[in-house]
This record gives C-alpha cells, sequence and structure tokens, in this order.
C-alpha cells in the first residue's frame, strides 16, 4: 500500500512557528516518523509540501494516479479554496483530513472545511498524533481487506 | 487505563437505523469489539448510553472520578447541548469526540459541534473504526507517557 | 390499529396555563377524547406524556415497537431537538406531528420545526381537534390500504 | 355551509407535474373528490385555480363575501405573496391552509409560510387527504357549533 | 396638470379591513375626496386600483404616456414587486410613494420599500391625508414651476 | 398651534455641504420660509438646531412641554439613536419625521429609523418642502379638530 | 423546430426605458430579428410578452404543450417568482434563461435567481445577443440530435 | 414565604469545576448559606438540582404548587431550553433568573437567555451574592407586600 | 463607602413617561430613597442624570476618581455606547449595570449590552428596587471586605 | 481576431472527473474541437490550463496584450479569486465567463461569481457548449463591428 | 499649514487606562510632541479633546473653516457614529483617521469604521506614531505641492 | 537595517491598470523612489511581487530570515488568504500592510482584511505615499531603538 501525504501552506514552518500551539516537532521530523511507522505496518509513505494552492491540487491529481490514499493537511486552504476541494473529490482514493490543532477551538474563519464533507474522514487535535492515527486507519483498513 | 464509552441519544438503534448510512452493526456489537480491543492492548473499557441528555451529563461527572478518558459519541446533542460542553469541560480527564459518519456531510444542523473545541481531539466517518482509533490514541498516549 | 399519542414538556399543565391560548381542557380529557374516538373508529389509542426529551425518545422506539402509527407533540422541543428528530426518522412507522396552536403564529424561536421534514405530516392551530383530524387519518389510511 | 377551494399556481398541472411527488391525481379529480365528500357531509365546495397572484386575491375576497370559510393551497404563492396574507387577514371568514407535501421537507425557500399566522390552521403532507381533512375540520367545527 | 392615483392589492377592502387600523373610509371616498380637493387647485385626479400586479405594472405605464405624475400606493407589493420598482423607474414621470399607515411600525416584511428609491418621495402614516399631502406636494411643484 | 422645529447634526451645514445632494438653500433660509409659511397659516414656528444628541433630546422634551407638534430631521441620529426615540415616545405630542433626501437611495446604514414607528408620520425625499409638507399637516389636522 | 419567446415584466418598455442600459432597440425590434435569425437556420420563432406573473406562467404551460424550446427573460420576475421557477420545472421542455444586461453588476436583489437551477443554462449580458445565443443553442442541439 | 431554589446541569460541580471562574465554594456550601440567610429573615429556603432539564421542569411545575417563588440558575439550559421557559411562563408564581458569572462576559453561545423576559427580574455576575441578592428581593417584596 | 448613581437619557423623564410600564415614582423620588437606604448602611450616595452621552462619560470618569463604586442605568445608551463602555472598563472601580425593566422583554435592539461584560454585575426588572438591591450588594461586599 | 480560452483548477480532469456531471468528453477534446470551430468562422485560438491560481491571473494579464479576447472557466476560483477578477478588470479586453454545469444547480459556495460583473458576459449550464457559444459570440460581434 | 489634531471620548484618560494596550504617554504628552514635531516642519498643530459627539462634530466643523487639515482619532465613536462621518465629508479638507492600536485586532464591534471612506487614509496600530506619520504625510503632501 | 517590499496580485499592472484609481505611476517607478528614500535614511530596500499566493507565503518566509521587516501589500489576497495570514504571524518580524486605495471606500468584498489584527499596523489611502510612510516608521522606529 501507498500512501502520500500532503502538506498545505505554512507547514514548513513548524517546530519554528508557534511551538506552545503546533509544538516543536518540525515537518521533516513528523515526515521522517511516518515514513518509519509506515515501513513497521508494510506502507510505502511519500511526503510532499506547498505553500501554493495549485501546487497542492497538482499533488492531490498526481496521488490520484499513483497512490492508494492521501492523508492531507491543507491548513489555511482547508477553510479556503474550493479547488482544494474538487481535487479531493475528484480523484477517486480515499483521503483523510488531519490536523494539528482543532480548528474549533481556533479563530471562527478556521470553523468551516471546505474539504470534510468529500474526506473519508476526519481527525484533527492530536498534534503530529493526527497524521500517525490516519496512517493506522489505512493499514486496519487494508488488512480489513 | 480506563476508559469510559459514552453514547448519546439513538444510538441504541445502530444496525437497525438506516443501516446503509450508520452501518450494520448494533451498538452491542461495536462495545463487544471495543472492550476485546482494549484487553488486547490493556485498557478496561467500560461502555454507557443514554437517550437523556442529564444522564449523559451524570454519567461524564462519573467518569470523571473513575476513569483515565473518555470516548464521546454525544449523537444528536453534539449540536445543541450546552449542558454536555459544560461537563466535558469540567471533569479534567481528555474526552475523545467520535462520530460513525461526517457531520459535515450531512443536514447544516449537525455542522456545528458545541463539543469539540473542549475535546483533546475529534475523530470522525470512519464508522466503528472512528471508536477503535480513539482507543489506539489512548493507548499510544499512555506508552508516550 | 394502535396508535400512540406522544405529548412534550408543559403539555401536563393544559387547562391550567394560559387557557386563553391553549384552551380549557386538561390533557386527561383530551387523551380521554381521543381514547372514545378511537374506539368508535376501531383504534387503540395508547397514550404517554413526559417534560423530559430522553424520555420521549425512549416513547418513539418503544412504539416503533408496539404500534402502527405515533401523533406527537412535541412540544418546546420541536424547535430545539435534534434526538427527537432523529428518533423519528429511525423508527420506521409515520408519525404525524401536532401542535394546538399556530407555531408559526408564536414567538420567532418557534418557528422552526426540526421534526416536520421527517414526519408523515403536519396538522396545527385546531387546538384539540389537531389530534383528532390526526387520528382521522391513520383511520382514512387504514382504510384506504 | 359552503367552502371555497382556492388552488394557486402551478396547481392546475397536477398529475402530469413531477407525479412522484405529487401524487398522480389530476386537480380536476381532487376536486371532484372533495364535492362528492363534501356532499355526504352536507357541505358546499366550490373550487377555483388561477395562477395569477391577483384572481386569488380576489377569489379570497369574493368567498369572503359568499363563503363559510376557505380551504387554500397557495402553491407558490405561500412563500412570496404579502398581498394572499393580507387578503386572508381582511376577509373575516376562517381560512385552513393546505398542502400536498410538506414544504419543510423541500428547497428552504419553502420553509417560510407568509399565510400560517393569519389562517386558522394548517395541514400539510398528506397529498390530497391534507384537503380531506380541511373539510373533516369544518365539518366538525360546524357540528360542535 | 394630471395626477393618476394608484392602489394595489387588498386597498379595494378599506372601511371593511380593520378599520382600527385603516380607517373607517372605504376608497371610494378617499379617491371622491381627491378629485375634489383636485378640482379645487387644479389638478385632475384620475383613479385605478387592482389586486392584479401586472395590471399595476400597466397602469404605472399608462400614466408614463398620460399624466404628469403618479401616487402610488403599492400595498402589499411595495416590499415583494421588482417589476413594479422597475416600471417606476422607467416611467420618467415623478411617483409619490404613499401609505395609509406607518409600515416600519408593523411586521418586519413590512419595513423594506423597494420603491423609495426611485420615487421622488415618501410620505406615509397620516391615514387618507398622505393622499392629501402627495396631491398638495404637485401642486406646490407645479406653482415653482 | 405652536410647531417647533427641531433639526439634527450637520443640518447646519446646508447651502455649503454636498449643495447637489441637500440642495442650495442655508438652514436660515428654511428656518426663515418656515416661519413665514406658519405665520401665513395660523402656526408658531420654533427652531432649533444641534450636534449634540442629548441636547436634542432636551429640546424634545422642552417641547413636549411648550408645543403642540414637532417636526424633527434627526439626520445622521435618525439612524443610531434610541435616545432621541425615547424622547418621542415619551413626550406626548405628535412629532412628524422628515428628510431632504430620501435615506433609502443612500448608504445602507441609513435605510433603518429608529423614529419612524413611534412617529405620526414620515416625509422624505421633498428637499426643503419635506419641512413644509409636514407644516400643512399640522395645519390640517388643526383644521379638521 | 419550435421555439416560444417568452419576456416578463416592462421588457415592453424596451428602447424607451434607460436605454444607456438596455440599449436602443425596442421589443419589436429584437422579437423581429430573431424571428428572421430563426428563418435562416429553420426554427419558427413565436414571442410573448406579459407584465403579468400569471399570464407567464399560462405561457410557459401553453409552450410545453406546443414547442420543443423556450428562451426565457423572467424580468424582474427572474428574483421573486416562485411561480415561474414551479412552471419552468413543471413543463417538461428545455427552458433557456437569457438577460439583456448582467444581473449581477446590479443590484442585489438582482443577484439571485430562482430560475437559474431548473433551466437548461443561463446567458446573460450581451444585449440582444442573449437572445440569439440563445436560438443558436436550439439549432445546435438540434443538428447534434 | 417559601422559596425554592434550583440549579441546573453541572452546578453540582461547584468549588470543583473552573473555580477561578465560578469561585470555591460547592453547591452544598452556597445552599447551607441561602438556608442559613432565609431562617434569618423569615423565608423557608427549598434546594434542587439535577442535570436533566425534564426534571427542572418537574421541579418548577412543583415549586408552583407548593411555594411563593423561585431562584433559577438555568446553568446551560438557560440558552437552549424552550421547555424550561415554557415552565417559568406557565407556573404562575414569580421567577428570579440568577448566574454566578455574568453571560455577557463569555461565549457567544451563553448571551442569549430564553429565560429572562418571563422571569420577575435578573441577577448576574456577582457570585454566590447573585442567590443572596435574590432572597433579599423576596423578602423586601413580601416586607412591601 | 462612596456610591455614585448615574442614570442616563429620558430617566429624568420617569413618573411621567409611560408609568405602566417604568412606574410611578419619579427620578427625584427614587434618588432620595437611595440616599435614605445609604445613610442608614452607611454608604454615600451622589446622583447624577443627564441626557447627553459625553457627560456621562465625564461623570463616570469623575466619580473614577472620587467614589468607590458606581450604580448605572445607562438607559438607551446601553445599547449603542461604545464610549461608555470603554470609560466603565478605564475607570478602575466597580460598576453595576442596573435596569427598572428587563431589556430582554422589550424590542429587539434593547437585547444587547454593551457594557454588561464590563461590569461588576448586573440587576434588572425590579423597577426602583433594582438600584436598592445594587447598593446593598456594595453594602454586603464593604462587609465581607 | 485572436481569441484565448483560459481553463481553471481541475478542468484538466476532464473526462474523468464524474463524467455524469461534466460529460465525458476530455479537455484536449474540447480544446481541439473550440480550435477547429475557430478556423472555420476565421478566429485564431489559444488555449491554456492551470490549477493555480496565480499562472492564470498571469494568462490573463499575457492574453491582455496579445489576443481581442478571453473565454474564462475559471472553475473553483470563480467563487473565491479576488485576484482573478482584478484581473479581468485591468486587462481591457472582453472577457466572457463560462461553466460546463449551472454553478446555482450546485452547492451553494458556488452561487456566488466574483467575475460575472466583470466580464462582457457569463454562458452557463450547456456542457462543452458554453465554449462554443462564447466563440460564436466573438464572432457575430467582430461581424457587427 | 494649520493642522488640527481630534480626540474622541475617553482619550483624556490616556496613560492611566489599560497602559498595556495604550502605551504610558498621556495625551498632555502626545499633543505635546507633536506640535513640537509640527514646529521643526512648519506645520501649526492645534489640538481638542472631547468625551461629547456632538462637540466633536462642532470641531470638525471649525476646523473646516480654520485649519488645511486634521488629524482625527474617533475613539469609540468610530464605530457608531454617523454624525461624525457626515461632519467629515462635509467640511472640504482632507482628515486623516488614525487609531493608537489596530481596531481588527480588538473586539468585533471595533473592526467596522464609519469614516474610513471618507477620509483620505487611514494609519492605526503604531500607538502614539500614528499621529507622527499622519502629521508627516501632511507635510510630504505640502511640499509635494 | 533592511526591509522587504512585497506586492501581491494585478499590482505589476499598476500605472496601466484603472489610473483614475491607482495613480499613473508603475510599480517600478514606486520601487525604485522607495529604494531611494530608503538609500537616503539609511535602509536597504528589497522588492518583490508576485501574482501568485504561495509565492507570496514564500517570500513571507524567506524574508523573515533575512530582513528586519516588511513592507506588504496583499492586493486581492488581502481579504481572502488565510495562509498569507498565517505566514505573516509565523515569521517573527515587524510587518506593515499597506494599500494604494482604502479598501473601505470600495466594494464590500474588499472591507475584511484578514491580515490587519496580525501585523504591526496600517497604512491606506495615501497612493504610493503608502509605502513611504510606513518606510519612514521603520525607520523611526530604528532610530527610537
Amino acid at each position: 500500500m501507498k500512501i502520500t501525504v500532503i502538506n498545505g501552506p505554512n507547514l514548513n514552518l513548524l517546530g519554528q512557528r508557534e511551538p506552545e500551539m503546533y509544538g516543536g516537532k518540525t515537518l521533516a521530523q513528523i515526515e521522517e516518523s511516518l515514513k518509519r511507522q509506515g515501513k513497521e505496518i508494510g506502507i510505502g509513505v511519500h511526503c510532499f509540501q506547498s505553500n501554493i494552492e495549485g501546487e497542492l491540487v497538482d499533488a492531490l491529481q498526481q496521488a490520484g494516479n499513483s497512490a492508494d490514499g492521501v492523508i492531507l493537511n491543507g491548513g489555511a486552504y482547508t477553510h479556503t479554496s474550493v479547488a482544494l476541494r474538487d481535487a479531493v473529490a475528484g480523484i477517486g482514493i480515499p483521503v483523510v483530513e488531519v490536523h494539528l490543532t482543532n480548528p474549533q477551538a481556533r479563530e471562527e474563519f478556521r470553523w468551516t472545511s471546505l474539504l470534510a464533507d468529500v474526506c473519508a474522514g476526519s481527525i484533527s487535535g492530536f498534534g503530529a498524533e493526527s497524521y500517525a492515527l490516519a496512517l493506522l486507519w489505512f493499514e486496519r483498513k487494508g488488512r480489513a481487506g
């Protein structure tokens, strides 16, 4: 099984940007840890980050052709990007929405997710563990066949 | 570690109520499966269901005195109960919000969660697996200690 | 044919609470009159009242197992209870929504019915006659078969 | 007792317009059936239909001078016509609002009734039976005197 | 100078419809009195009433070809008719909006006037005097040249 | 008969402030002209202007003790002052609301009048003639007795 | 192929009403030009205009029985008429919505179209060419079979 | 004089739940102190607490039969319970609404009180003193009698 | 202890303005009674009233320099004055908000208080007793030290 | 005449993404067909697609320097991109907005077009024919010169 | 060049009112510093402060007759005063809006400025430097001629 | 001191795009002038422009590593980009928001700034001078140390 992990805008600042909110781990550390976890449970993990909305659309479309699922942290685009939403809806593989923090506990413009209802499911608020739980879901789903 | 699983109104109809939406498993089967999963990873799982808002408040308060965490599917009360929210905020142990389906993919009055921002995290859309992932989070959290 | 008549919060105050609005009949008198009317047209009428949201959910679920239809005056819960709505949607027998007065002629928070679109139909504004018309509908429906 | 049945815009398409929603009966059949029902219970039934808002206002005003009550299916004008509302309020005889379907189970712009709070009562969702129940109410009201 | 007085839906019920709100004068009496007042100050007064939105549009268009100004009580259409508004804007003669009562002191759906900003001015709340003041304005305007 | 004419904030700039919108007459000229008109029809006209909300409240209260009616152009306070509204409602003599321009043809924050529903009537859009028509109404009302 | 062109309220004022916005052509000229264009491409074009909402509903219903498609400029009723919408939805032939100007570039109450989602398509902003393009679509559709 | 003090959901957590917001006193201590204060001024104080909306409705109805007034802290139900409101309106004895904190200084969903306009008065923000002041009001009212 | 009682616009009309709503006592009588009550419990009471928003701001600032607390009935400014709010927040002594009537039982524009969340507490609906209870709170607070 | 056809995000998925909604043609096929149609009527057609908002802005600016008009399907950016709108407004050549489906018949967040009021016109709902009609308009416009 | 600096309500509390938000400088110090800065760059600086809305209107009108520009910190009236706005629009000299803090980073009722769109420009968030930058703009503008 | 000046979408059209609104200077001229001004006051000025949201995020992140402050004209993204906002909040150096025109004097969708409350301050409405004032602020801030 191959899973693409896609991170949106400003997530490359992790560890440096407001660590009391987002935790002290860098994105590289999170990606590293996901790859290691993937290896243990037989999942190939490919990672991608961009600050550019359209590049994320491109990445989702490519995953649609090459992967079995996507773990997507749309970051700020979660709340504003109809384009990202359409890409998720159009690629035909399950996408799990993840967030480090709980968007509903932050500013009101973060309360709406344009992605939620076209994703397979949503996991938010557990920090880096949100990604890990998403990966576990793909593994359990694979096992359940 | 002891975890209380609390299910709100109409979840006792599972398996019988619109199975194409909620899946064919009964609540008893889900609870059974969670207890089995808990036993494997060393977590005692206690289950409770009620259709009565105030009894769920009572159950949360009791869990606050006797358990290490709560997995809460507030059902319809998720969207209307300030009382449930205040109980979650007041009991001092982590509560994970779970949903079988993705509320954002349903009627608009299900889009708002009064619970989300006082919970440790939220998992929704994975059917009975939402509970299982929540339990795994408690286990991983316990291990990470 | 067996019909359950379910009345929600404060309807036990009928006859005493603002009689110029709700009429001078007590709930017992209305229930009595419905049972008599039912007997004449061959319908067994069972009546239940509670001020507790969850007990009404319970009553709906029980009716789902034992009756052919429900006449439901949700009272104040009509406007706030997603739980009641889910119960109506989940029990698989026709539910007719009734109101003594016309909610749209009263305060704005009574204008929305969470129940209306999952009920078979709605009858409101005719006082105790609203119940009687609902019972007639079940009878005519039975006859039309 | 004389009752005028007034039907608004597009109800002349009944039987032909989306029968899965409105049923297969034509308006002529419904009117015929109401007249027959009326004859049995001693009520003279006069029927009128128009697609023109102002002609419906005219019809209501005429009924105010010649009938004992009105059964009104305002159709689409229910949601937009202040003129119809003012006519109902101004004619001094009881008007019962009926709908074939339950407007609250359809598009949001059908959720508001400008007529409801000036009518004697409302009956909706029972198909052609909505008219029949309204007629029964007039008869029971006449009997109760 | 020739002025057309146009009255909208249900104003033909004046004197009979809620006299405590609209006064006891019939529309015929008001029109008669305006014609007499017009004669004294050298203004020919033509009157028209209809319950039909499109006939009011027609009347406005005809006035645009034959009169020097319009006194318009749009009644209920004031609040809903874009068609009436477009006619007022398109006919090229001054239109004065009048109301017997003050719409802002009644139900909220009467607070918006689609006509106000395309009319020369608005006079409301003075009962039949609202028409008389409008006529005086045309006379004073004529004198001022 | 004694009438007080009260003008609110920035109306002392008339003639100088945006004359293409408000006309070229100064407030002094308008007041002069109203006094002359009043003399002809036997009405004593007293004029007051202030930019200060509370002084307008004071002036209304004084008029309540010494005049038979008020012509009030609340200017910008029309849209924001609950205090002015309460004064109008509390002084027990008829107040006519006037505006030079039609507020509904300007910015949206000028569309709401907090004064309209407690005034005897409203006249707007006729420039300085709005005041003159208001004065005529008082005269006609006096004559009609 | 037979196409009915239906124009709503105030479109009979074309050429005379605000020509800088709507162009200098009269409705007769536009209709003439459409008939000529139709003749060239083998489409019979029938034209109808009314200011009366219900007559437009009638015209749509008649077209449903006699034509292959409708080109509909609902004018002001586009934004307020649920009745027109229901007629479009009920007649079973394709209706193309056209507008001379772009409603979204005008007042906010023109931004909503109650017709758009039940029409085959919408063309707006091209002046009289909007009708011509709609006719071309019917022709191309006919050719494509 | 007999006064019933009714406390709603989660108020049994007082002293333990966020003491920096609600103060360190337990509910038992507050109730004890009110009874002592009552004894000094000749008022019998009866106390009740429940987390269940319907039990609070029951308690209000019972107080209506046995007490002279109610001091009600509806807690979270203040903002959501139409049922509680209807009970307050229906029982015919004065109810004083109290709150420990000032709801308007907290989350927006606490800004609306469904109870306020059917209560005799409201006292909020003074901690346990809110109850004491309410009791004093009953005493002063009794004395003024 | 020294307390300043500040009353806002139109409260000088008390006793004369709608006595069935505000009671028959004049402001002078209420102030007199508060001073007497103050004398009995050892509190110096200073009173001030103005219709001018800025003078109320001035009065609050002066109280901040000379008194131990303020009892403030902002009247109509309660709902519109950010300036008053900023003054309350800036002066560093406790301010108690009082109202004669319950604003939530009146027009909707009286439902919002800009003052509530910066005041120590709020008391409303008890007529002149609202002031008396506020004074008692200061006394009890002083005693509790 | 030279026309640039610009397609926004996810339109490169055409033929593959929900063909029941968007039709089975790929974007390449549509572009090919437009070029062929252009050749027949003497219009050079240049095509561009990108998922990246800013690249679409770039493409619009380049078209402003090299083409006579633009056919723009902004896709999801239609509803969210002020940047695209500003580019359309700034480039000084006519832009025609096209959509395959009718956005008003889909999710509510697709109802608003930020582009409509700065475009020459809008064509939507005709599938690939929407582009063809736009091209025809440019040709007819060129001929009308 | 002569510039008037006008400060609104509660700005006389500067240095004393929440210094962590507004800085420790008193208004006198800020005014002093602006006068000194003005002297260096050849601008006469006149300062005025009032808590009374109408006095600020007066001051703006006076500046319109005697100064070349205004630096205006409307304080709380920025968000509520249509009167202040009308004065700014009516006086014919450039007004620069300044704020010590950034209103958009505070409570929501401070987000709207009624003044912004009639001012020459706005500067906010730089503390006392906001005034200094405004003065520099006038100087640069004078130099640029 | 090193300052990066970042300009968003369509600002590369300056001088050419609606010069009556944005002025006749090109972006190159503005940047040139800022560099010259910077040289005079000892500030190194680096300039960047892009139409692509994500490239602006990149530029902000780079400035966070290499500059002492940012002058940011987000253009259209000001109103829609949560990503830009998060970048501003995350980079740890002061960012000054500038606009050529006053967004509040334009279309309503330009009234909201997602950037304002995370910027050090905002300057808008002064044309190219907005940038110059921002630069002066950095210089004065540097001097004040």
